[in-house]
């Protein structure tokens, strides 16, 4: 029984957009991911998704406005609202959701990406 | 639509012990708490629980052996699992687990705390 240790798990890889599982909690994820540029315009119709930055900046574009986050600062897009994750220089998430949750949401295409598991 | 900032919301409070919600994800919380000393040995049989370390040094006691994590380290209890935790220096977590999780599971007594909403 070892701790998970989010700079460990964030050395493990280097490309974009493509979350990583590094727990679970019953039919939850803990996800973390590398993001850089614009992702795409989406929607999880079914679940709130929760987001916290570990380190670097990250807005989230919504119809309504922008929220921006520093590090140690979260916020839960609600389920149903269109929202698109942009950052200016690379910045690590952690990520809560159920864990059939598609990182693209309603939208797909080329940004869908599979979630590995990192141990 | 705000960020919510982890160190604004731990300067809310002083108590031990005693976790505060600072945002939900469907109908799962996320909660923080400032620990000291011991808490009380105790099981969720139905649900895992995830901490993650904000600042300070958590041992998660349990009958198979400890765990220690440190300032962005997280494990996830199984459920089922007795455990018990335990810090030398107050320590700040994050918690994740459905809103219905009482914080002594089945062990009751002095220490259960009602889950307080931070805004």
């Amino acid at each position: 029984m070892e701790p998970v240790n989010l700079d460990a798990m964030l050395a493990r890889f280097a490309e974009h957009w493509s979350p990583k599982r590094i727990a679970q909690v019953n039919n939850y994820d803990v996800r973390i991911v590398k993001v850089q540029g614009e992702f795409t315009w989406h929607t999880h119709p079914d679940t709130d998704e929760f987001f916290l930055v570990l380190g670097g900046r990250l807005t989230i574009q919504m119809r309504d406005g922008d929220v921006v986050l520093g590090p140690r600062e979260l916020f839960v897009v609600p389920r149903g609202t269109q929202h698109c994750p942009r950052v200016d220089t690379e910045t690590a998430l952690l990520l809560f959701e159920p864990s059939d949750v598609v990182n693209t949401g309603d939208a797909g295409g080329e940004l869908t990406a599979e979630v590995e598991q990192l141990t």
